[in-house]
């Protein structure tokens, strides 16, 4: 490996871009940065079971756990470990903390090298395409030319999209979950809403909270809140919470966490601010805004795959109405039009977007199915 | 009519509960108090004209303007006036500032008389079954017994649907449009969301912003447009704005309002503060919230209408996900199960849950047949 990666709270830690910058979609040149990014299982002497998972808005490169903030299992827990649909006995899997994150990886809470301060809103606005970029140069930087699979959910999907159209001859399988090739109308005004919680907060400063000793943490927890009512579906809160009262027998005719579903929403709040930066909550939701694959390809979709080889799972739920199954579908399509290997598969669940994150066996199936059979075609070992 | 209604910006006012106090649902003693209200059309002989249209959450008495604040239509130009569905040549139609409301009618930014200050959250939290209970107490005042048609989309279906139950005898027919007979987890969360943004912004002073020289205009703006995204659906969403850019050629890579969808939500906050009471939002949600018609009749819906007489038309639109048709067809079932007169028809439609105030003629036409074959069965003139 032609970098030794560093040890700290963030897991590895690399530097990248040292002998050459990375240049954003924006424009700015970024080097040498920090990516932070975790590995599970184990290299295969060729080198060809690689996994690379792409994590969500709000997650991290902690798959597993224990989170080193929360202390709490990693976000995809139902997915990946020994004997699990990712087997780590079977393949290593490699997860970044993207770019414009707060888990390690270079982002506006860290350090700009040109002033000794956090960047807060001088950090360059960076697109899905840019956080793919820094990950191929991670891939380099650990000697693995091509990946088995990339694989995500939501933000993550977007980001297994753009890497089967960045470098098609390095992505062997995958698999977008959960998403859509563009951010929707509807989805960047979601967005623009969580944005408008955290800056209308006085204690953002302008997005300089860090060197104020401030943190907007009321705009954070509503951005939160609208967030993951998105997330779910109305038929799992009518599951789940329903009407229900929280500690109490009746209505108390006030403004109290009357109902359970209050209460959850409180604590869903509360508990993201503790690990999550704000000003990454802007620049993330910000880059999945601008993430319009057709529109890189002439406008048309299919486009950005023609000529590919690499073999796609597309993955979609059915109570998801935050990337319908419409939108995926859309992908499907396109992968149809330039005769692409697709398996498109909607998976029947009331969890909504979050399903992709939750003990969903037919997924599990589904998708162990797949890597199966793309296994077989790369010539790995059975499971 | 036994009290002389008073001018002001307002439109008419009375004085109710002088002699009697309102006994709220959450047990205070409530009056004097003002109700502020307008007329249209003229009211007939024997008084069997009268349609008492229900405003929804940020709705007023002002159905068709000009707005004395705003100077703009009214909420409902599109089905109320001259030869149009709510036919001012033939209806008298009233349409009453809800109790918690801040258009004259008693609410948390109107006078304490105990103290001679702004009741902030001195205020009672009101129920919608309060709401109807003043709009009784306004009837009587009017000298008017029954209603021809009780009416109202939303929030004001609430209303329609609580009158008919309260006042049986006095409510020839009831028309509750995109509504349900009680609020869901989702939509409880989703008010949650907006009255923590309200309540998180500094400005809002624990409710006694009035007393401050403030406004908590940030948070309100902020839960307005989460809350607006949820009046839409997302094919009105793309229609209208699709990825569009606003006054720009690329993206800026920045936080600006790139998007059109982006703009369009910004204005939408910054009108709304200009004529609305942030209070008023936390007690109207918290009404909202409460509403559970079956609960008050020992869980079962369809006791609340038993025995009724009145002509139902329950009217859905099919893009509405804030109010699906699924739980407008809850109300149906439960009159269907006591034999109530119902008329039952969903709009296609995709403007979303806004569709009521928008110019459907699927809607028109429904209401239309509906309201002449009730006329005619009370024996009101032919249009």
């Amino acid at each position: 490996m032609p970098s030794v990666p560093g040890n700290s709270p963030s897991g590895h830690t690399v530097k990248l871009g040292q002998t050459r910058s990375l240049t954003l979609d924006c424009g700015a040149e970024l080097g040498p940065f920090t990516v932070a990014y975790q590995t599970y299982g184990a290299l295969n002497a060729d080198k060809t079971n690689v996994i690379l998972a792409c994590h969500a808005l709000t997650g991290d490169q902690f798959l597993l756990g224990p989170h080193p903030v929360t202390g709490r299992p990693g976000w995809w827990k139902t997915m990946v470990g020994p004997g699990k649909t990712l087997d780590t006995e079977r393949f290593f899997i490699i997860c970044a903390n993207v770019l414009g994150g707060c888990m390690g990886t270079v982002g506006p809470k860290e350090k700009d090298p040109a002033t000794g301060r956090p960047y807060g809103l001088d950090f360059p606005v960076i697109t899905i395409k840019d956080m793919v970029a820094s990950q191929a140069m991670l891939l380099d930087s650990l000697g693995i030319d091509d990946l088995f699979c990339v694989i995500g959910g939501s933000i993550g999907g977007m980001q297994a999209l753009q890497w089967a159209a960045s470098y098609p001859e390095r992505v062997f399988a995958a698999v977008p979950i959960a998403c859509a090739a563009r951010h929707s109308a509807q989805n960047i005004a979601l967005h623009e809403v969580g944005r408008q919680a955290i800056m209308a907060d006085p204690d953002w400063r302008g997005g300089g909270y860090l060197a104020h000793g401030t943190r907007p943490v009321r705009g954070l927890s509503v951005a939160r809140m609208a967030a993951h009512i998105t997330y779910l579906s109305e038929q799992a809160l009518h599951r789940k919470f329903g009407r229900a009262l929280q500690d109490r027998s009746t209505v108390s005719y006030g403004f109290d966490a009357d109902f359970q579903v209050e209460s959850y929403l409180r604590h869903q709040g509360k508990s993201f601010v503790e690990r999550f930066d704000a000003n990454s909550y802007l620049y993330i939701t910000r880059a999945t805004d601008y993430f319009d694959l057709a529109k890189e390809h002439a406008g048309v979709l299919a486009n950005a795959f023609a000529g590919s080889k690499t073999r796609f799972c597309v993955i979609s739920f059915t109570s998801d109405w935050l990337y319908p199954t419409s939108e995926n579908r859309e992908i499907v399509r396109a992968l149809n039009g330039v005769a692409a290997n697709v398996s498109f598969v909607e998976i029947n669940s009331d969890k909504g977007h979050d399903a992709f994150l939750l003990d969903e066996p037919d997924m599990f199936e589904t998708l162990g199915g797949f890597l199966n059979g793309a296994a077989r075609h790369r010539g790995l070992e059975p499971a």
